[in-house]
């Protein structure tokens, strides 16, 4: 198969996005540790939401350097990077509650605090193989790519 | 289904490692943002190989702060912490012929330096849903959980 065009491949990525629940999250501590972890989301149109345990290693990380996500397959890659904000999962009723409808697990319901990670992606990188490397970045300081 | 016993990840996590050809590898710069690309690997019973550019921001992060490696799928995951070796691939044949033949790619064959990240695990913690969370670390300090 050819490589795939850039409009198709933001058509493959946003269907991704769509159908997907988790994704990989990488974060660092302030000394280069890097750290990983898969966390369910959810895709508004515009930004991915991620609920997880205030006191987690993620969020630390995530508040001091940000993160980068990965989903799909290996082989079926989507790299986004983006501006991250996070919130007490109490102060955005609308998100949580589209997380909820999206993977089914409400985290309010549960014992500790809780945020949401909102990442509004400024780059997205997607390649399956080798010959898809050119082009792979079709969203550029938050712009697709024409 | 019950969670997995001990022994079954343990197994479940070698087959994984055996069949496997990709994983993701995140490391982090010194001044901790992170990074997360999906790599090629072979497994030799012990190590995990990974062939990639010397010049890579990849092995420029792994040098000064490691990596943690992921793979399987988000609902099957295998998270990986190691001791990291980092070695011009004309220095170790056989792990490179190794990976060829895992991987069908000779990274010998193209231009530029390339090197091979050699991971020996330390911990390995794998899970499938959340109730498998609890007994999710198989590996610890190098040993294998009884």
């Amino acid at each position: 198969v050819a490589p795939r065009s850039t409009e198709q491949r933001k058509a493959d990525t946003l269907r991704l996005l769509a159908e997907t629940d988790d994704c990989w999250v990488s974060t660092a501590s302030s000394d280069g540790t890097p750290y990983l972890v898969p966390l369910s989301f959810v895709w508004d149109g515009e930004t991915l939401t991620i609920a997880t345990a205030a006191n987690s290693r993620t969020v630390a990380n995530a508040r001091a350097g940000g993160m980068r996500v990965g989903l799909g397959g290996t082989r079926d890659v989507v790299m986004i990077d983006g501006e991250l904000a996070i919130t007490p999962i109490a102060d955005d009723r609308s998100r949580a509650d589209a997380f909820v409808a999206a993977t089914g697990w409400d985290p309010r319901d549960e014992e500790g605090a809780w945020v949401l990670l909102v990442l509004r992606p400024s780059r997205i990188q997607v390649w399956r193989e080798a010959d898809e490397l050119a082009g792979r970045t079709i969203m550029r300081a938050g712009s697709w790519v024409a």
